[in-house]
């Protein structure tokens, strides 16, 4: 039996990406020369990359993609630098009490890197039990992950019919995300300036704020720890509180660019090009600070009459319950919609009803040409508009009723595929809850394991958002889980982040053959 | 502004409703009678029914309905028989402790009968406190609400788009449910035989266990009781405890009931046609007897390894542990799978993971053609074949791929109908899950109202099932809720009931006008 799938090409060609990952790789190593840290995880692991890299791009000398292959290649490419960016934990934890020199740990925590997921299973996040080269890897993966996404839906997404990619296009036309162009390379090439420059100046704001005294504990290594994990809707922080062990002043900070994170980056290049009016039109955009701002003002309310408690609890200054109010439930709901994950508040201690309005905002998730995961505001925006058509149609049979966004006909196509995707993620979320509580019951993991845990640990795995509720809340960890849910939701951050298709995909025989 | 909706025809025609339902109202004011109850509440009722409906009869002499007013006869219908259904409540509780003399409580369980929900707001079930005609009228309404359900799925659902109506049709071409056509008086007269048939097998069995000392409390009343509310999938009991209260004899046999009364009636024409073939050859029904038997054992393997406690409490007699796991398994899996709603067990006391798998089974529902609530099944078969399709499309763009049902092809029009009704009840049972939590708070009704509480009271009474979790579970009540919260369930009953959009469609300004 043939083939039909050039597998070789696409191998090859994570052989290139794994060469290139040996350039940050340097970074941690730098960190680690200043710190005095042990550099045998990042040298061990740039050889490996390096000779692993070289020996898979000779399957291929010139490896031309198609569609399938494309799709092959992005998830092996994500499996692939997981597996190898897990080598500097378990290297660096061999010997010592860290939970990281489990491989599957390991495993975990760089899948949940490199998809921007921010899970943990870090038993105590702490300088003291990492070290500062091991603690900037480990955000820098986010970083990388970001990059890697931009890439994606750019060059991948547009090709799968059941992505919202191709749905931006008719709203931005500036850089366009479309099919395989000689422009794709230009096209990336200013979403990462955009990435690259609110890095930047994130990061110099945060140092910025440390020099005028409003953030003690912001140094320049948290600075650049925070940059690393916030344009890339990551999440993970060196510090256990997250950014609860930070000022007000750094929290409010945070929010816009949790914010920015989340949105469309190709709108940015308007702003660039002097055509700022496209911005505010753009119909994603719009829903999506609708969505923030409503959830917020909910939340901030009920925060304010104190419906949801243990305000008094909060990390960062507490200037006025009005203030922390509006500042809690604005971080909150900003980090958890953006799938960013951070937390300012530990909300497995709020009411039932705020629990729910924060699960609410984890299922929106970012703008289609974001770095933010979940199922993507333009998606829900079809959803409600295709809704809409269905409530017309069911009086007006006779009348055929394009959808339009942003001014343009929608194809049915596009309309079926993102009512697929929809499903598709709902019922793996769905299926993974009920295996996950099987697992945790069968092996007795968790004390007092509840449905809303059990949910959450697949939302914000499949999400990649991070945190949940219960154990594996915001400032708690994945640890506690036996193996096999692990595996699965390692599987869920991987299959979440490369939007569903393209993984799945692989395990159908038409794949391969016809 | 002219409407082009013809309101007049529309309720002239639910006045003709409203005379029938004096009939029926006869049987609880025989069993008043033989009881020695009040007959004021019944005596009035029927009056009523007689002069409003004589009165709205005069509104329109010889109504035709079109799609529109066909939407809005059913909208009315079932909102104006709850509303004249609930009357006897407040008269017979009128002046008494009874909860129902409330007449939002009232119309709560008056809409939870009709619509065949099962939820309730009486403080205490018992015979002492409630007339055994008050309470038999309770039941009846669930019978009644059965009989209107095969009315409405022959000859309205059919008209809207978005219906599973249409998809039984390809598989079941017998008895069509099909459109507004002579032959619709016949098709109801047949489904309208089998659910009678069903009905008067079931009483009799059960009045056999008893006179056969198996079921020592199932006497004459009980028996038909339970008669009135198990075809209709209704769970209405007039005991406090559901069927816990009887032998597992009587549990064992309501098993394969819920089970038919899930089924499509047109199936059961076919056996009766001797044409039993097509019946195991459907692959709605296939499906639907696989969830219910893979669901039954996954959950009957937990409570025998004990994962799910509380079995030594259970009602009905506890043979062994394997046979007890098995009857609860089943008789829970049937029970709310197909939306019936009884209990043998109070699984609000079972671990998380029990109660994750009996959620499953609330989200699945009965099948098309029968008096289950819920997505339904041919729902679910063809949104898995829907996400198979995008599957293989993904890397076959090419390909254009028919769905097919029982060696039929799909509609896609009925598709995307299809994906559209399911994703509107999942999005307003999200809705509701999060107003009803912001209520009971609001309210501080509801001590320690968990996330779980307030999923399943939204899904409960949308998905016409009766029971959930916590204060809300199968031996509790709604009656704590707020009077808004009750009042939003009423609404979710009756448009879950209706499948949504003949409903949600009144609410459009372009029902009426265009
Ligand atoms: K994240
Ligand atoms: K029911």
């Amino acid at each position: 039996m043939r083939l039909r799938t050039d597998w070789r090409a696409s191998v090859a060609l994570v052989g290139t990406v794994l060469k290139y990952l040996s350039v940050p790789l340097v970074i941690p190593l730098v960190v680690a020369l200043i710190y005095r840290d042990p550099v045998v995880p990042f040298v061990a692991t740039i050889a490996l990359t390096i000779a692993v890299g070289e020996g898979l791009e000779r399957l291929s000398p010139e490896p031309d993609l198609d569609i399938r292959e494309a799709m092959l290649f992005v998830a092996i490419s994500w499996l692939a630098v997981a597996i190898v960016g897990a080598v500097p934990y378990v290297i660096a934890g061999w010997g010592t009490e860290s939970t990281l020199a489990h491989p599957v740990n390991a495993l975990f925590e760089s899948m949940s890197g490199f998809t921007t997921t921010g899970a943990t299973v870090l038993g105590e996040i702490s300088l003291e039990r990492h070290s500062h080269a091991i603690m900037m890897w480990r955000q820098l993966t986010q970083w990388l992950g970001g990059m890697g996404i931009i890439v994606l839906m750019v060059a991948i997404l547009p090709e799968v019919a059941v992505s919202g990619a191709q749905l931006v296009e008719s709203e931005a036309p500036g850089p366009e995300l479309q099919k395989l162009t000689p422009r794709i390379a230009e096209t990336a090439r200013i979403l990462w300036l955009v990435y690259f420059a609110f890095t930047v100046v994130y990061i110099a704001i945060l140092y910025g704020l440390h020099l005028a005294g409003m953030a003690p504990n912001m140094g320049l290594y948290n600075a650049i720890a925070h940059g690393f994990t916030t344009l890339p809707t990551g999440g993970f922080s060196p510090e256990a509180d997250s950014v609860a062990a930070f000022s007000a002043a750094v929290q409010w900070t945070a929010v816009p660019f949790m914010i920015i994170a989340g949105t469309n980056f190709a709108l940015f290049w308007h702003v660039f090009s002097g055509e700022g009016h496209r911005f505010v039109r753009n119909s994603e955009f719009r829903a999506y600070i609708t969505a923030i701002a409503g959830l917020t003002a909910l939340l901030a309310g009920m925060l304010y009459v104190g419906t949801a408690p243990a305000l008094a609890e909060l990390g960062g200054v507490t200037e006025g319950v009005f203030e922390n109010s509006l500042r809690q439930s604005a971080f909150q709901i900003s980090s958890l919609l953006t799938s960013t994950g951070y937390a300012t508040s530990d909300f497995v201690d709020w009411s039932s009803t705020g629990k729910i309005v924060l699960l609410f905002a984890m299922l929106v998730g970012g703008c289609a040409g974001s770095t933010g995961g979940g199922v993507k505001v333009v998606r829900w925006l079809i959803i409600f508009k295709v809704l809409r058509r269905e409530l017309f149609t069911a009086s007006h049979p006779e009348v055929v009723r394009p959808i339009r966004l942003g001014g343009n006909v929608v194809d049915e196509d596009a309309i079926r595929g993102v009512l697929g995707f929809t499903f598709m993620y709902l019922i793996i979320f769905a299926g993974a809850t009920l295996l996950i509580a099987l697992d945790v019951s069968r092996a007795s993991a968790i004390a007092n394991f509840s449905p809303l845990e059990a949910f959450s640990a697949s939302l914000a795995t499949i999400g990649n958002i991070g945190p949940g509720f219960g154990h594996l809340g915001p400032f708690g960890s994945y640890l506690d889980f036996p193996v096999p849910s692990k595996l699965l939701m390692i599987f869920l951050m991987w299959i979440g982040r490369l939007e569903i298709i393209p993984v799945l995909v692989l395990f159908t025989g038409g794949f391969w053959t016809r």
